[in-house]
């Protein structure tokens, strides 16, 4: 009954129920990927439903470890920091042949109405994403437009993540993510030129037309 | 062994897969809810596979008649009928009480990588909301820059409309949704700026500053 035995349960949950779902992964299937026995995983998680919430705390303390801090410790800059995130889930689609799912995303659609203790952690997972977002948008504020709103374009950057997971799913291809990457690429480019273009001499006023038609 | 039987069982099977999966539906709860007996299944579809490939074609040959029809026929702005489409995925969360899941996006995410059959009818699924979102870019090409990729942009739409369910579903809140319509919308309207704003007197050459550092 150690917490190596523990760690492995969740480990072994945690894989399984990426691979084929919560529902469809049967605790004796746990046990022996494991390699545990019955009276230890009632131990620790009375429930399937536990060891699922296991698994979700287990996503949301490894988030930075897992997700942000490798590409923070090679990029810099705030924007690209957002788009090295992207290209992250981008190398895991290659390097799995496809079968990659965000693990929050399925679960997500796979449990959010029936198991609201796991909505609410999977939610969690979700904020802490867009929280790592936010933070690269404060960090780049003063190149965006003054009225951009960052938890909102934070938890866009997360849309367009999992909906381009999804399609590279659905169409066994990668362009389809690389498009709606390449999309919000372009909303990124013009919001950073709208953010930089009026600093000097001084910002006009809303309305006012100092060339052409442009607002 | 009439094809209102056959009906019947694809409307069951559509109703339990959307609601509670593919896998966690089980044959005798569809024969239940289509009170159809066993042998009229077995006659129009061997395998669960097959009524769940029935159901995909459903979906596909629905999508006009049901999404994209009822928006059309209300709207006549190529623009908005886009925004109308994302509009009608908002009622449906808010008339389920956020247990509505996109019925294509929930089955990609639970069958995509298992199920290499289905898997193509989801992707034509995917596709045939895409050539309505091209259609409506296509109707509204002189308002938009001359370089956008109306495929990819229509791409770009499906995945906000994807990730922004997900995240409404998660939540359990309609505001996540509409974010991320907003940001989408910002987009647009940027995008649409661009394409009108430079049409009279002519277009300048590229790298031209005609006003400030714009460009």
């Amino acid at each position: 009954m150690t917490t190596d035995t523990r760690q492995r349960l969740i480990d072994a949950a945690r894989q399984l129920f990426w691979e084929q779902g919560y529902a469809q992964t049967g605790i004796a299937q746990i046990l022996e990927t494991a390699d545990v026995r019955s009276g230890s995983l009632y131990y620790f998680f009375p429930t399937k439903e536990d060891l699922l919430l296991a698994v979700l705390e287990w996503y949301k303390a490894n988030l930075w470890p897992m997700v942000v801090e490798p590409v923070f410790e090679r990029v810099r800059d705030p924007i690209e920091r957002i788009f090295g995130i992207l290209d992250g889930y981008r190398r895991h689609i290659l390097v799995t042949h496809f079968n990659f799912g965000c693990p929050i995303g399925n679960l997500a659609l796979e449990l959010a109405p029936s198991h609201p203790a796991a909505r609410e952690l999977l939610a969690d997972n979700f904020t802490g994403w867009r929280k790592a977002i936010e933070g690269c948008l404060a960090d780049a504020s003063g190149r965006l437009p003054a009225r951009v709103d960052r938890e909102q374009l934070a938890l866009f950057v997360l849309t367009t993540m999992e909906g381009a997971v999804m399609m590279a799913r659905t169409y066994h291809r990668i362009e389809p993510y690389d498009a709606a990457v390449t999309q919000l690429r372009d909303y990124f480019d013009r919001l950073l030129q709208d953010g930089t273009d009026w600093a000097s001499p001084r910002r006009p006023a809303r309305g006012s037309k100092p060339c052409s038609t442009r607002r």
